[in-house]
């Protein structure tokens, strides 16, 4: 069994907490100064390690074993959030080194080819999950064209200023892999919950997400009697009320949906609004559940519609994403790891955030593991999870590359 | 029966709509340059036609007649909206001064005592009213205390930059007073709707208005659960669809209710919202529907409150305007003259909208009269009323005003 090196995976990612560090918080959004000299540090920490190691035309730090036989990549990304915390990716990249170093250490693994990786802009600066988009060729010349983050900047700006224009866009040969395994902080609070310290994903959900028009008149709020009046906020009331009512009806258990975006218009106190918009989002990692809340969506609006009045306008704001199921081989090994390291202390969960192993797992089989989330927090300074926990799911990943690579190179 | 001069009227009115003209609109906000400009040509125009001028220290123009006996105060305002509409308040100080024209040229109505008044600041850019307010001794320190502008605009330095600072502030003596009399464009669709030039207005709404605060969690909204979710959007559409749905089992056939400013936090299509307000507003001409209104408000929030999650709080944001009465007299010489200038074309009616004469009904006997809005627009560059409308207006007030002066003073 390969032994991981506690002292020096917790020293590897303070090391990286330090590159773009504010308060307990980090600030490495993508193709950033900072984020570009963790990846280079990155790249210095796969040579030491042993590994063939190139950052490429997307941003993307990839570390090639030299062993041969099927190899597994390990890694997340090193991006963060605008104001993001110290784990989010930055866990399962260094997690990815160190589980290179503890094999290559060990005898009884040495000659095992392990690949690691840090994926660009998984966190949606310019384009979601980018690196790994690009890596399995789902990057298309569409999706870059034209694209700009939240100031303004062009991504073909920020490449540029990155120095990666021009530079080589890695592929993902599918052949060489037995799979990839994505190690993440949960970024909710059921293994806190329920007790737990290991989670093996499942499935990553689906989403689907619906914008509503509301047209209706603007009127002043004193002399227009209410039988005259075309309020787009009192459709909107309605709507997004009967879907709270009427969703649980047709939801899985671990359905979410959320209307947390709206604007009205004017939006003042005295005056009837003629105008509202409204964003609807749901989740599941079944797609039953998903389609029956469009088919609710689609009852709602054309009844509302059909009295008249307000006219209500759904349509989609992007394309659907599909649950994405892991694979059940690369699970069991997982699931085999964690029992072996935290007896009765893991468990199987879907995943109800959004992952490069959403994306990888089109090209080559793929899974998660998560370390519980102390209070659930993520996507924010206050970010964290206990070193014990940390280091926990380091072993357990450790243990688990060791056996999917025994069982891949011995079949 | 006194004979106003159309052409002459419709004159002033256009030479008003020239000072702080915006193409069809008029900017003409209490105390701006242009409002003070006005209000300077209106006191000229007073002294014109034999009264005695004079702009007070709030702004308020007052022409007092010098005939005996009890007088009749007719008027409204002159300031606008930010972007204001031509007629709105002008039209009643306009026709105020045509009335005392008609009249003093006629031998039989020649000795009757009209005053005329154009209040300040009746669009609430520092305190709503605030002309007529000071006139009867109801503007309060309090009141005008830190009192700024939209802009941060100090009601103390517009003061002085008007060149009003301590000029003094006229008092209206009740005892001098058989009544006053509002002439107003009607702001809403009714009179137009129904075919009616002359609305014989019988009260003025009462108002009334809750802000709710929604104080939830803040939350993921890919990794929440929604039994675990303290959203607070999903109590505002809840009790804001409540709130439609029951206020009309004990609205009254004219009451209004409106929710049109809202506010969500942080207002992101993937996040949870933790925070939430809403403004209420509801009107009606007699109290009983508006404590209706409030019983219902306070059971759904205690009902909601009980059931645990998001708190919600309900605050009154401003004192309560009680519904108005005019004074039934004054009403029936109106409806008298009404009848004789527009036979069956006019018809009784409440106000949805505030005006002066319910604040000056507290003093002495109001009442008001409107003319129809094409298209029921007002608080807009677009508002506009028919020519022959306006006259026909005036000539109703004018009749109006001798046959009340004439009655008061043979008693």
């Amino acid at each position: 069994m390969p032994a991981i090196n506690p002292e020096r995976l917790l020293s590897d990612l303070r090391t990286l907490r330090g590159i773009g560090a504010q308060g307990i918080g980090v600030v490495r959004p993508a193709f950033s100064a900072k984020d570009m000299e963790a990846r280079r540090w990155l790249k210095s920490r796969y040579e030491e390690a042993g590994l063939d190691a190139t950052i490429d035309g997307v941003g993307n730090v990839l570390g090639r074993s030299r062993n041969a036989g099927k190899a597994l990549l390990l890694g997340s990304h090193s991006d963060t959030q605008p104001t993001g915390g110290w784990l989010d990716g930055a866990l399962g990249v260094v997690y990815a080194l160190e589980v290179v170093r503890a094999l290559a250490a060990d005898k009884a693994t040495g000659s095992l080819a392990v690949d690691a990786v840090s994926f660009q802009d998984e966190e949606s600066r310019f384009v979601g999950c980018l690196g790994s988009r690009s890596l399995i060729g789902a990057l298309t010349p569409e999706m870059e064209e034209g694209v700009v983050d939240n100031s303004g900047l062009a991504l073909t700006d920020a490449l540029r200023a990155a120095g990666l224009a021009g530079a080589p866009r890695q592929r993902l040969a599918p052949e060489r892999y037995t799979g990839f395994v994505e190690a993440h902080i949960e970024q909710g609070p059921h293994l806190e919950d329920e007790g737990r310290r290991i989670g093996v994903v499942t499935g990553i959900v689906g989403l689907r997400a619906i914008r509503f028009v509301f047209r209706g008149q603007q009127n002043h709020a004193g002399t227009t009697m209410m039988a005259r009046r075309r309020d787009a906020a009192t459709a909107l009331y309605e709507l997004a009320h009967r879907i709270n009512q009427e969703f649980p009806r047709v939801a899985g258990a671990r359905s979410v949906w959320t209307m947390g975006r709206l604007r009205l218009e004017p939006n003042a106190t005295s005056i009837v609004p003629g105008y509202a918009d409204l964003d609807l989002q749901f989740r599941d990692a079944s797609e039953v559940p998903l389609v029956a809340f469009e088919g609710v969506v689609t009852r709602l609006v054309a009844e509302m519609n059909a009295r008249g009045g307000v006219k209500i306008e759904a349509t989609p704001t992007r394309a659907p994403i599909r649950p994405t199921h892991m694979d059940p081989g690369l699970q069991s090994h997982i699931e085999t790891a964690a029992e072996r390291h935290a007896p009765g202390k893991w468990q199987r969960m879907p995943s109800g955030a959004f992952h490069d192993a959403g994306i990888i797992s089109a090209s080559i089989p793929a899974a998660m593991l998560f370390i519980p989330s102390i209070g659930g927090i993520s996507h924010d300074f206050a970010e964290n999870s206990r070193d014990e926990d940390i280091v926990l799911g380091c072993e357990v990943l450790a243990d688990a590359a060791a056996a999917i690579l025994t069982a891949a190179n011995t079949q």
